[in-house]
């Protein structure tokens, strides 16, 4: 029996590349504008924090392991009720990789698999419901994360491993 | 004509001591609860966000320029409408000015006037309507900020350039 692997390109992550499944956190490329008597310079609104009328939104940490490449990848997860952000707190480059729904939003639209490469100075936020990979950190890092807490079912998962999808840089 | 003027201690970061004010966000003295295979590790709700129904949560980058100590303190501001978290994304520490309410809550009580220093390692929150001075950072760095937008006055400010405050480390 032969396995079909699908092996991913990994693309550098840009604004323009990841506006369908969110934003990018970061000053690059940005004009932003001072503040405090010109002590700090505020370059705004870079993500848009969302949850449902039931949650709340609030940060956490996540402490993360570094992951060995190349990766098999076996599942997807989307949040449906809210959006959730990832901010690397050590300068560690980390993977995103994400997907659209289908047409019918019950799935996943397998053909429009992306993967993206932080360069650990940008952040990025899902819109929610997006479909995305668990975070995958290349170092062990912190991550500071903006998601909505609260009750009701808040994430769908979904098994890919049919699918043998690897990654490598 | 003799200036008083009042030199403020400053006090190490803890949850405890800043309970009255807000939030501390690390993992420092926290369990946490593995995540995603054990490829993580969640500390969670660190920090509750706020805002009213007028507004809505994002969040920031601000750049700051580090601070020459001792400082002279002129002004306090405040948040009506949102609390406003801070997290250096470069280790930096900074220092947090923070001041309970008059009991009229229309000015504040310059008795409780208190200086906190973060290790790089910690941010904070500010609840909603907690007086504070403008971020104090004590080098240059990007902080990560998660706040209140939207229309409507969300930032009264005073003048406590009368009380004389400095800060020395």
């Amino acid at each position: 029996m032969t396995v079909q692997i699908t092996r991913l390109p990994v693309a550098n992550l840009t604004t323009d590349a990841f506006l369908p499944f969110g934003q990018v956190i970061e000053c690059e490329g940005r004009v932003g504008h001072s503040i405090n008597d010109a002590s700090s310079h505020r370059f705004s609104d870079l993500a848009q924090l969302e949850t449902d009328a039931d949650g709340r939104l609030a940060l956490s940490i996540f402490r993360a392991s570094g992951q060995m490449l190349p990766l098999m990848l076996n599942r997807l997860e989307r949040h449906p009720l809210g959006s959730q952000a990832f901010m690397p707190l050590n300068g560690q480059s980390f993977l995103i990789v994400v997907c659209l729904a289908s047409p019918d939003q019950m799935h996943f639209n397998a053909a429009s698999l992306k993967v993206f490469l932080s360069n650990g100075r940008q952040g990025i936020n899902f819109n929610r419901g997006v479909w995305h990979h668990p975070l995958l950190s290349l170092s062990d890092g912190d991550f500071l994360v903006a998601d909505r807490l609260g009750s009701g079912n808040n994430c769908d998962e979904i098994d890919i491993s049919p699918w043998c999808v690897a990654i490598e840089l």
